[in-house]
């Protein structure tokens, strides 16, 4: 049956509105997202299949065989979107509440794109220990668990232990999502300027969710020499001020034994990938090497203007949908989890990820790859099914699909 | 824009189906319910208002001023369906994922009927104070927290210390809703029977979530003679094996001091609420007051068939959809989340259960009043509306309303 006709919750807010009129405002009131039935209750009849006495049959299956709870709920299908508002875009520890208008775009966002159903969760909990926990009693419900916005160095344990207590997909999108972006943008680049990937040196600037994760990826994928940078100065293991995760990049990164601050690190570097804020001095990206890539991700203030960029650089990408070659999340998480998803994956794997980043690469063809479209747009309607394909078939490959 | 063509899930699935073919089981592939979007993202301008950078500005007021996350978000339209799989229909403990059936039929329900959207949240944990602290820890995402299917007395104790805790509605619906529903056709069993609420015996027979809350309902509503047995017998102080739940009761009923078997209880009395299974030898029914009501609401198989039922008492109810009468709880918890989510209600009061049910009961006019006719139909479009005005009238009327 059709939803009965009842006082609508706008009709219950007062009419003293500081926002009323803001386009924004008006598109978020009463939320972004909904729940909605995909059977119908018309009669007795159907009432009787979709709930009791009818429900109890499929309960019983899934009691008697737990992998059958796939096939005859949404929880194959439907991704946990958990934050605890400790880092919630540039604006910070803004706490779980102030955080949901994020998580139900990203939830407008898993389904628009992925066909993926999910869930915000935010959660008033910020302690590491709880966090994992609380994961871990939810999990039954959900196929997936995508974490969001959560403070550095907390998420990285947080991920970690979730992956390990639980038998879905745990992705970090702050971190992984940015990552398969950037890559895909950078095997594109490299197209773009002749260069590559095992002879180029890269310069991080944020060591955070994003910086770290994006440092792990191109490793992963061969990039030989690769500096991180934070508001310290380079990474580098003589440093007594690391904290463990940033120790173990240290270890892993600058081979060229750098130290000093960024200005120092980019003198001749290939790429700068900034990920962290701040502004950094065109006279430092002058001195970057011949055929440079600037990917300056900070929003909504690049960390170069890409105006400036261009003076020096090859290829200039940013986070923004107002310039060429905007390096968005959404190119990604869409497609991984309905690939996952599809694959019946118990994991996302480092494979997974560096196949979801040559997916999204290869979009672009020879003919159509220019200096300012290295990466296709959100709205391009091949992106997520050729992202799912690849992640499902790599999936199958790495021996993480169950379907 | 439109989600992306992609494989589809059910593809994924081995098509070696022992319940292809099962209607039940057909009409559950893939899940009941799904995440939709209430606004469109077609293009660079709509992602930009509906993610970043435009949802910076919304989570940042909500964090300037917290009672904006009513407006902005879902939370004041959204109910977590919570259940650790203890009690699942009359199935019992069959764990969190083989409840999940149960909870998105919950959820389709809340939608259909009410309007409401709900989130099935089915938990690994059957510790109380586990269970307790990962509902708070998610309640910021939520308006409500409807508890589902937890066993008794456990159920008891969440529902408390969550009301204590949280300052939106917690409603135990096994509790609640089958009490309100109980008390409704109770009263229209009355004006049938001509007989008076102060002047009625009722024996309960069932002192589990269901019975404890009918019990205290009709307290409430003005039994005056009210005994509660369970299966050791009727509930009286004395008995040495009472948990303080049904110690608390035993205080609070049987003034008439009985004690013995349901057999024994039901000499002479006006009302049988059956909420337990079990069954009922006709010869004790037989010996209940002339112009009996017999309410015999276990499922699949009630404590007294109707059809016995018939020789021997004035009004018979059952829970079943192939008899009349059927008390359903369908006719309740979707309207009283309206009523509360309308009235912005920071709990659910005994008073806002007693409105909801004479709304209920007032549904049916004296013209139409018959004894095979004490309870509307789930499929009466007045219900939702009518348990909801009233729900939102009396959140007022007891301070709780905060719209």
């Amino acid at each position: 049956m059709v939803a009965q006709p009842h006082p609508s919750v706008a009709a219950a807010v007062p009419e003293s509105d500081r926002y009323a009129g803001d386009a924004v405002f008006e598109l978020h009131r009463g939320g972004k997202i909904e729940v909605t039935s995909s059977v119908h209750v018309r009669d007795a009849a159907d009432l009787s299949k979709a709930y009791t006495p009818g429900v109890a049959r499929v309960c019983t299956a899934i009691a008697e065989d737990p992998s059958l709870v796939r096939r005859y709920t949404w929880k194959s299908n439907v991704v946990a979107v958990v934050t605890d508002g400790t880092a919630v875009l540039g604006l910070g520890d803004i706490g779980p509440a102030a955080s949901l208008p994020v998580m139900e775009g990203k939830a407008l966002l898993f389904k628009e794109f992925g066909g993926v159903d999910s869930v915000p969760i935010a959660l008033d909990c910020t302690d590491v220990d709880e966090f994992v926990e609380t994961v871990v009693r939810l999990a039954p419900t959900f196929g997936g668990i995508n974490l969001e916005d959560i403070s550095a160095p907390r998420c990285f344990e947080i991920e970690r232990r979730l992956k390990e207590r639980l038998d879905i997909p745990v992705f970090h999108d702050d971190q992984h999502g940015t990552a398969v972006v950037v890559l895909a943008a950078l095997r594109n680049a490299l197209r773009v300027t002749g260069k590559s990937i095992e002879d180029i040196r890269v310069v991080i600037s944020g060591a955070g969710a994003a910086g770290v994760a994006c440092a792990r990826i191109l490793l992963q994928a061969g990039v030989g020499d690769l500096a991180v940078v934070d508001s310290k100065g380079v990474l580098h293991e003589d440093r007594a001020d690391l904290n463990p995760v940033k120790l173990s990049l240290a270890r892993d990164t600058n081979t060229g034994g750098l130290s000093g601050r960024l200005v120092d690190a980019l003198d001749g570097a290939d790429v700068f990938l900034g990920v962290s804020g701040g502004t950094v001095p065109e006279e430092a990206i002058s001195r970057m090497a011949d055929g440079s890539m600037i990917f300056a991700l900070a929003n909504p203030n690049p960390e170069v203007h890409p105006d400036i960029a261009h003076r020096h650089a090859a290829v200039v990408a940013t986070g923004r949908s107002d310039f060429p070659n905007q390096i968005n999340n959404v190119l990604a998480f869409p497609g991984i989890f309905r690939g996952a998803f599809d694959a019946n994956a118990s994991r996302i794997t480092e494979g997974m990820k560096l196949a979801a980043a040559d997916a999204l690469a290869g979009l672009i063809t020879e003919a159509d790859l220019r200096p300012d479209y290295i990466i296709p747009s959100p709205f391009d309607a091949r992106v997520a099914p050729a992202v799912a394909t690849a992640v499902a078939t790599a999936a199958e490959a790495e021996g993480v699909a169950r379907a």
